[in-house]
């Protein structure tokens, strides 16, 4: 077993992880916690603990000989940007030190019980913060399925996919001050909205809140403004993945979005998983994306695996309820346009992409029923409601339900998590004036 | 004369000001600088100078209550953020005590010739800064005359004006990692394009780089994400405005721009000038806008005057010319919808603004041909070219040419100014990859 492989399946923790557990050795995600009556710091997942990077920093077992000499920790901060602009070699590096600290046979955490009570913090006693200080959110349209099953709803099966999508990785800018971490409920939008048969538009509460299931990445390194990352350097300014549940109010969205796109359909709040998992991660499960035909231009044409065989599912627990439904399995591999694509393509025109941007991937909808990511789609707009296990019927989200995203990568007897996002849909508040 | 009326047109400085100067003692707008071989801090532009509030703080001499007894200058900054979160009183309370420090009968600073030395800049010698840390980038699209303008060209005159656009002011995000501050040269972007009769897109720099006559408002203190500000609570949020060019690829636009709004045509830079100017100084500016018929619904309607009467120009010299040429004159009376209806309705499904977030208005397009703020439109989408005054033509932007927009409200006596926006477009970086 060399010292350096952190991805080799056959690697044990001295803590007992159960196969199921989203957080094994190999998986090591960053995220910021805040402990009972501490202050936020970052931390690793491991098991159904958190490993404070700053207790084992202070305690002289995080040795990054890239990280020495600094006169601030980066992991005694709020946020993981100081981390993530560090680069890919320095993040290796501590990836390797703590896979090698966490190992079954590496006595220097396992046989401290003093330092294991304060390092190994159990992850019911701490809580999670927005990992990230996002900048810039770019959403992109990436999955073919679900561009082809929404824009025949909104226009037709005619113009169902515009002349564009298979040339390029369609995207729009989103609202960053509203990203907020797993666990926080959110208020349904009012907005303007209007039905096809009504004479004007009126405000009030949308009707029509949906989900959307995605993954975002995180940008390490930036590029310099009109500096193009080429697509075979973009790997480089990637540091890894979350989950993304990216509300939607859908009839604000219809009536707004002609011509300039979504904005008040969307910015009320987009939620993330707190554990940012790296690319190093999930490198054992790199695969090939769907085939693209026609041949994309060479900006960005890239021969590798670009696509990650994540298994993503979305369960609705309505407040009653006291167990979700599973309403959906797709798999991030059906994505048509990879993230190097994304990259190559978001900075062609020489935009800056800074540390702490955030790139979504769009609803990732497959080519089954059952893996459709969003209500919108499930249910054809709300044509064709559909009945959980309770008998309730659904068309968008009511009151009170709670939407759950997990997903994670199945290898040989363990697997590579992202936990999971989750988030109520509140009441409205009545608008003052209406 | 009273102390307290900062906008009363015969106050005067000790400084000679010229009638013409952007910079009277009614202005007073605020901005960041670096003076030559110091750190960046805030200042306040006066005539030909600026003055240097670090300088006058220590001093004791902006013994503002409200600013008493924070541990931090809020001057001391490379930003305007921290002065701009504090709200409407204390700006209100430093903008009474700077008019009075610098009335030309307060012998306070005027007599005082070290700390003048000290404390007023030459404009000449120091480097003006991106004046805020901004978070989200809004752009919105209020002049009507443009929206119609340019929908009629891009989906013919009978989509000119989408449904919705008289019932809300349509909006997207944009791009805020690349907003530079006047001075900031920009590459011709590079982008996919495709002409109508080519059988498919290509790559390469664009064809068709326009500018764009906008002008921002700064947010100060922001809103809880799920609670939104009342149309009548909007101007507690605005700290000033300041003027914008949104530089535009049409090419790249019209390819990409549908379903989800632009994206890469216009996320290659946006300039903004360096001085932002309060509200309180444009308080006597305020007129009433455009009649809106059909009357918006509740949650859109003030009945105060939110328009502004702010003369904009345009100005473009090529590379070979010594002189730039005016090409546009507008002004933002034309806006159709106001900031406080943005603000409103940004905020009206929850959307939290921050600190710091820029809401541009969209190109300020007046009703007459001279009052176009693009060359999308003087040009007619490039089928009317434009003759210059040194007899050459453009449709869109040349390598070379530079851009430089203005903007003053006229006073009686005295103008409020917004100094200048200008950048040049230097050649485009050949693609590695085509």
């Amino acid at each position: 077993m060399s010292m350096t492989d952190t991805n080799d399946p056959r690697l044990r923790c001295f803590l007992l992880i159960e196969p199921e557990s989203h957080f094994p050795v190999q998986n090591l995600p960053f995220g910021v916690f805040r402990p009972r009556g501490g202050a936020p710091r970052v931390g690793v997942a491991i098991g159904e603990y958190v490993l404070d990077l700053t207790v084992v920093e202070r305690a002289g077992l995080l040795d990054a000989p890239s990280l020495a000499g600094r006169s601030e920790s980066v992991f005694d901060r709020s946020a993981l940007n100081a981390f993530m602009t560090s680069g890919r070699a320095v993040w290796r590096e501590v990836r390797e030190r703590l896979s090698l600290l966490l190992r079954h046979d590496e006595p220097r955490l396992r046989d401290d019980a003093a330092l294991r009570r304060e390092a190994l913090v159990p992850m019911r006693d701490v809580e999670m913060l927005l990992p990230v200080e996002i900048g810039d959110y770019t959403d992109f349209y990436s999955s073919r399925d679900h561009a082809t099953y929404v824009g025949a709803m909104f226009r037709g099966p005619e113009n169902a996919l515009m002349p564009n999508w298979l040339h390029l990785p369609v995207a729009y800018h989103g609202r960053a001050s509203s990203i907020v971490v797993s666990g926080t409920d959110l208020k349904r939008p009012c907005g303007q909205t209007k039905p096809d048969k009504a004479p004007g538009p009126s405000f009030g509460p949308s009707r029509s809140v949906d989900f959307e299931l995605e993954m975002g990445l995180f940008v390490g390194p930036g590029n310099a403004l009109g500096e193009p990352i080429p697509i075979d350097q973009a790997v480089d300014h990637m540091f890894g993945l979350v989950l993304v549940n990216d509300w939607s109010a859908r009839d604000v969205q219809k009536w707004e979005y002609v011509p300039l796109g979504p904005f008040l359909a969307k910015s009320f709040g987009t939620s993330i998983s707190p554990w940012v998992v790296t690319l190093e991660a999930l490198e054992s499960f790199r695969v090939a994306g769907p085939t693209q035909d026609p041949k994309p231009l060479a900006y960005l044409r890239n021969p590798v695996n670009a696509a990650y065989d994540i298994r993503l599912d979305v369960f609705l627990q309505p407040a009653e309820c006291s167990e979700p439904a599973r309403i959906c399995s797709s798999n991030a591999r059906h994505l048509y346009w990879s993230f190097d694509q994304q990259v190559a393509h978001h900075t062609s025109n020489g935009c800056n992409l800074c540390t702490g941007d955030l790139l979504a991937t769009g609803t990732i909808s497959g080519p089954t029923p059952e893996s459709r990511g969003c209500l919108l789609e499930l249910t054809t707009g709300g044509r064709n409601p559909m009945t959980l296990p309770n008998g309730q019927s659904r068309t968008f989200l009511e009151d009170g339900d709670r939407v759950t995203m997990t997903g994670w990568c199945q290898g040989n007897g363990y697997r590579i998590g992202f936990g999971e996002v989750t988030g109520k849909l509140l009441p409205a508040t009545s608008p003052a004036h209406e």
